[in-house]
């Protein structure tokens, strides 16, 4: 697993008036089915639906088990079979699978981890997201 | 405010283990004062005890509240104004400050906001920790 951060997704409940708060200290970002991306230097913060976000992650966003403090990272990969490779190192290092790999509805293929303390690691294999050399990542222009 | 994010704070039990977790991933970090820095692209991961982080936070580490999901970002700033300058920002889009700005133990000056999701932001100023033209952040050689 490289040593980087992809996005950081945080959860939220009223996508409109999140998005608002961010535009309103100067971020700029795209929507796109109910997400927000903003390029945040060589990575992306991300707002979703923190229901989904939960959903999507395999945990209960049930506050008192702790399992899901409303926010994700992501790892993004270069190829569908690091997906696997790092989801398998890091269940070896003791991270549970919360949601294996599958084929995602961008065209891509995904699952998550839930490190020792119970924070979320997506790892994704995402071509619409260009990674350059060092690792950063892109959002594209999205949208129709 | 910048559209960037310097450092992600994972709050942990066990600083140990989080910290083996990742090095056998094959991350790299140092580790001062019990708080763990891995250089992750143009920005830090760190990890940092759970009850540590939200008192830092200035929010109780009470799940049931939702008020700390375990998680915080950093934004950092060029200049101790600066810190002022974004923290007024953001309260005047409708964050909370949970913790008004002080000088920090390093040598710094930084306070923090809860977004209107409750996610929160620490603005700060750490001569410590360069800032690169593009606003990458660099972990410097810590410890003694």
């Amino acid at each position: 697993m490289e040593q980087r951060v992809s996005l950081v997704t945080l959860g939220v409940r009223d996508l409109g008036r999140a998005r608002g708060f961010y535009e309103a200290l100067g971020w700029r970002g795209q929507e796109v089915e109910e997400t927000v991306f903003f390029q945040a230097g060589g990575m992306v913060l991300v707002l979703w639906g923190r229901d989904r976000l939960a959903a999507d992650c395999g945990v209960s966003d049930v506050d008192d088990q702790g399992a899901f403090g409303g926010t994700a990272l992501a790892h993004n990969v270069r190829t569908r079979e690091q997906v696997d490779e790092v989801l398998a190192e890091a269940q070896q290092a003791g991270a549970v699978l919360t949601r294996p790999a599958s084929d995602t509805p961008y065209g891509g293929y995904a699952g998550v981890f839930a490190d020792l303390e119970g924070h979320l690691w997506e790892v994704a294999w995402n071509p619409g997201f260009p990674i350059a050399e060092d690792g950063s990542v892109t959002v594209p222009r999205l949208g129709r």
